[in-house]
């Protein structure tokens, strides 16, 4: 080790809201979109893949200022001068992807992603600026069935996933329904309705009498903010109440009959109610039960950017954080209908339908509930003791990988005791020691670390289990493979 | 459809030099990324994924002028004003990871990585600004044995994501050699080295007397572009020449002798042929044979980044371009030692040795050579009559996914044979078709699309042939599953 003559250097660090990700947890998150994209190509969604970059004008953000980069997203003008930025989900990509290659594609377009998303929003723990989401979308089909399709397929793939059943419920609702109250309440300011969306989207979290508030002058929070209301009219504001209060742990058709009952949703929540029967039949053809996916009024999701049914995927799973406390993961991820996107590009109307789900999100999930699936196992790690025995050392690592164990030779310059503590550092299920007098005998003395780590854990407190596991066995070399493969075996079922 | 109101629409197109790429190109990237990963990791390396940013400084990038974003990668500024860029590779993220998690880490560090890389340059045919690469790394040992550690594995990696044996070959050398014959005909002046090294990177193309010229006084191309030479003096050039001579295709014993013989090599060549002497033992110990791995003298690659071995991966595949002429694939990808990156955070030198391949490249390598490996099949398509018997439709896709056999539903509202020629845009192997008579009847149409295609293809003109795949066939409904799979086998047969 000597020092650089350089004096000026730079300190290592990532920049504020990416993360370095290692080993078992990239497993576990590939481990995921590979089960997700399984069924997904079962159903018969093609793989696509876009690149990082859109072009700005295309993902539909306004630029405020030509100098100045986009709010919200990571963008940079490129040498023509256009500004171009980082996808912030994977649909808007899709949209200019089926726009532009509309001609060329089978029709209906079924199609599945997933990848990082960039937002530029500000870093907090566990908010990240990058992160994957795995989305599936129809693009060209009205029918309730493609709607019917990706939820099915989406609780489908969150089960292959490792959710058991029951671990999660979809609730689906339609925008039109919405658009049918503020229609028959006489509201058409959309800044009104836009106010008036984002206060009830707040109803699962501050019940009636907050949302009455933001629905009406507007509402002073505990921390002495206030929000302005979106002023509806009294009886606007109560036939609200009436339709979230249809909301029901019934059946899919019960609750669509409660929300038929609560009255006032106009030609476009009829034809709303029109389309949730439809998804519903489709649903109950594809025998997707009443508890997996339900319809809930009080479902809002995706503002902007949602024409007709929207989705909600959350977890019911019991989870404790850090200091034990119960925690509620709540949304794991969701999508809808959006009919307008791709007529953004081309003018023509262009039915679509999707769901997205964060991976990350529904890695920790899974962790949180003991069901992250098996860990990655370390290597065996052979100990290096002579330059002169190589030949031996890197026979045993071959022979182990050959036999598909995960195998490697120690190449530090350190002595046996930090070779050890490396072994165990990597999680290596034995560490194999090949000294001169082995070698000459022909025989292999091998260290069960495992054995080491369940014994430090206290699950090794019987007899039996120590006559089972000797720790460390001097065996012959012919034995090496089937003897690591004894322990690792052994391991798996602790 | 209708017309959208608003006149103003942007265009659907990806930024240049982003590529959308679908299903089948997808499946076989993916695959490449599968099979090098197992091996990778039954090596012992460890997956590591960093976040698509770094800051600038870390990416070791001069920033020319702080208003301008950087030249050659994707950069802008963060909103605490500090500059960060797109990785332009995986060996930069790598070193500031290392810095940073230097104490936790176990040491050697061994890790392997793969995702797109981003490059801020011209774009071109078959040249991209993203791709993806694939890297493998250790970080702290300095044994030759970690250098050919990851040439073996290299090896492998390639082999198993489809290249046969012969089809490529690792050129070895090592930086030092060149420091040697500098630093012995006393060329002391690093810009004369660099003019001198690009200048003997061009062997390959040029031969010795293109690169005698850029050597010595300069050279004029076959377009009239003149390049300023090294002016090295001539005793110098020649003992180049003589070093440049020693390549050789006999075995890496037989090349270092060579090497040695051509003499001129200083203190730091005799230390670098000591180096490659070390690494020839390794490679030997782990069974690489004298064809696989290769010494090259005329290796120089990474004119700044490396401090010894050098490796580079060439292709000796037989291909011809759309115009049926001959291809030469040539690099597929490369590495080395860099045992000053990490140091470049800590001031503590650590040495460092990895490799690195570009996955797009090796899959059109691949496809251009019949290697590609199995086609990805598109769904079973089940045809849509009537919304009366969309329960029948839904049972047959289900059963057949249960039985693990993509399939879908129609879901556009064409008509017969529009979906019949969705189904054969989707690369379908079959068709089903439940009518009401063959609902009733309990019976199940299935149109072999396949046999279509192989007709259409002159792959049926026997007629055994044709007995065997009858094209259209009625069967009892309750032989659905095993129809189908019948004509996927059979296919993957012909």
């Amino acid at each position: 080790m000597t020092d650089t003559p350089d004096p000026i250097r730079p300190e290592a660090r990532a920049p504020r809201g990416f993360a370095d990700r290692r080993g078992p947890e990239v497993a576990q998150e590939r481990r995921i979109v590979r089960q997700v994209s399984e069924v997904y190509e079962r159903w018969g969604f093609e793989a696509l893949e876009t690149g990082a970059f859109e072009y700005a004008d295309a993902l539909g953000k306004f630029l405020p200022d030509a100098d100045r980069p986009n709010e919200g997203v990571f963008a940079l003008q490129d040498d023509d001068e256009q500004w171009m930025a980082l996808r912030y989900d994977h649909t808007a990509p899709l949209a200019r992807f089926a726009a532009q290659s509309w001609e060329t594609l089978p029709k209906p377009y079924r199609r599945y992603a997933f990848g990082p998303v960039w937002r530029n929003e500000k870093p907090g723990p566990g908010r990240f600026r990058e992160f994957v989401q795995c989305d599936a979308d129809t693009v060209g089909s009205d029918r309730p069935e493609a709607d019917a399709e990706i939820i099915a397929m989406a609780c489908e793939g969150l089960q292959a996933a490792g959710l058991a059943e029951g671990q999660a419920v979809v609730r689906v609702s339609n925008r039109k329904l919405f658009d049918g109250l503020f229609e028959a309440g006489g509201i058409t300011d959309p800044i009104q309705r836009l106010t008036a969306l984002r206060a009830i989207d707040k109803f699962d979290r501050l019940g009636w009498e907050g949302v009455a508030q933001l629905l009406g002058e507007g509402r002073l929070d505990d921390s002495g903010d206030y929000t302005k209301g979106a002023n509806l009219p009294l009886g606007v504001a109560s036939t609200i109440e009436a339709f979230l209060g249809s909301a029901s742990e019934g059946t899919r058709a019960e609750t669509l009959d409660a929300i038929a009952r609560s009255g006032g949703l106009g030609a476009a929540g009829e034809a709303a109610l029109e389309e949730l029967a439809g998804i519903d039949r489709a649903l109950t053809a594809m025998r997707v039960d009443q508890v997996t996916v339900r319809f809930d009024p009080t479902i809002v999701r995706g503002l902007e950017y949602y024409t007709g049914a929207v989705f909600e995927a959350e977890l019911l799973l019991d989870t404790t954080d850090d200091k034990g406390r119960p925690v509620r993961f709540g949304s794991i991820g969701g999508g809808g209908r959006y009919d307008d996107l791709v007529a953004r590009f081309t003018g023509q109307s262009t039915p679509a339908t999707g769901f997205s789900f964060g991976v990350s999100r529904l890695a920790s999930a899974l962790r949180a509930a003991g069901r992250a699936g098996e860990v990655a196992r370390g290597p065996v790690v052979v100990i290096v003791f002579s330059q002169d025995d190589m030949q031996s050392y890197l026979d045993a690592v071959s022979e182990l990988r050959a036999a598909g164990i995960a195998a490697e030779l120690y190449l530090g310059r350190a002595g046996m005791k930090a070779q050890m503590k490396y072994a165990d550092r990597r999680n290596a299920p034995a560490a194999v020691m090949l000294g001169g007098d082995e070698i000459a005998a022909g025989q292999v003395t091998i260290k069960d670390l495992d054995a080491g780590r369940a014994a430090a854990a206290g699950l090794a407190d019987n007899e039996a289990w120590k006559a089972a596991r000797p720790g460390q066995q001097t065996v012959a070399r012919a034995d090496l493979v089937s003897t690591i493969r004894a322990i690792i075996e052994a391991s798996s079922t602790i």
